[in-house]
């Protein structure tokens, strides 16, 4: 796939500014565990994912790190866009987490379609409004679900009840025993999963790191 | 002051959409108390804080409530124009907070405008980007920082934003806005008294040491 096809508002950019673009597009090759983008420290400008997995976490002066999204194939980056925009006050950091094929478009070459460009900008606020919107549903599940900590803890507590780390659950199943719904626990299980706790298979959840689950559902286990 | 003094990107408006605009422009005035943007079950559309103070906020199923940020004299409400954008996935409010003239934009005027105009395109870029900011200094304040000095900050910010030492605040009041428990705030509290920082009385709390108080909080004092 060429990059442009990654970019809906190509089609509605002028000629010069096509090329342009073009010409200042690069393709990078990032091995897994490289931090691509490092807080306020640099401004590499938004990443098209290719190929591969990245990670968007917010971290504490203590070294304490909390991942706030997952970008996948054919997902643009924005928030390593950081210097684009004057109003995005906050550090984050974002990590390749697995080998990645990227291209990236310069800071100063985006931010330039954007001022000149409606569709650019629209899409710009799009991509903003998708992570945003991600950080609230982590802000939403710490502040009232606990759900993490209330899954974890019920993960556990079946591995002890059946003395064996292979659950054969089903979501549906689990989503009664918290009294949630099914794609709620879905997605946390996924969420589990892409943080290396579990493996979920057709009909079974495999638990790979009982610490951290044990971690994840101290809230719950007092 | 007219409504499109408050409107960073109106010189660059056509005169045609100029038109369209002030022909669609509203004034409001709003009682205290009063939600003016409720989750996603409307869409005033954007909001301009002539006079007086909003209060964004996310809410649960049970009722528990977390102040998001605020928004002053001279502010743009966007997230009250939340159909106005597809990637934003999340349900907020909006109460005043104080009695309030508030100049209201229609979503779909305000939709037209952005979509034709890269200016107001990228001037919600970077209110979207704001608010975004916001939420992630109180993800930061939730994940690692601790309720007193939480609390401590809540209560200097207080003070200061009323001018007085005098808090008409119940403890349920606080809670909502640190997004924890009544009996956590008032536990807290009550450690604050004995330390000498507050003096509690039915629902009225007075800052007794200001530069104490300013010193639990200086973790959570940007």
């Amino acid at each position: 796939m060429e990059f442009y096809e990654y970019l809906p508002f190509w089609p509605k950019l002028t000629r010069e500014q096509q090329q342009y673009l073009a010409q200042n597009v690069t393709l990078h090759h990032v091995s897994k565990g490289e931090v691509v983008h490092n807080g306020s420290e640099d401004c590499v400008g938004p990443l098209i994912v290719v190929h591969g997995q990245l990670r968007g976490y917010s971290f504490s002066e203590e070294g304490r790190e909390v991942t706030l999204y997952r970008l996948f194939e054919r997902d643009v980056c924005i928030l390593s866009a950081y210097c684009m925009l004057n109003s995005l006050q906050f550090d984050i950091s974002v990590q390749a987490e697995k080998d990645c094929i990227l291209y990236r478009i310069p800071a100063p070459v985006y931010k330039k379609l954007m001022q000149e460009s409606a569709p650019v900008a629209n899409y710009t606020t799009e991509l903003i409004a998708s992570r945003f919107s991600d950080v609230m549903w982590l802000l939403d599940q710490i502040l009232y679900k606990h759900l993490d900590s209330r899954l974890a803890a019920f993960l556990v507590g079946e591995a002890q009840l059946n003395d064996t780390t292979e659950l054969r659950l089903t979501h549906e199943e689990i989503a009664h025993h918290l009294g949630s719904a099914r794609e709620v626990v879905t997605r946390m299980l996924k969420y589990f999963q892409t943080e290396k706790m579990v493996l979920i298979a057709r009909g079974c959840i495999t638990l790979l790191d009982m610490d951290k689950l044990r971690e994840v559902a101290k809230d719950s286990l007092r």
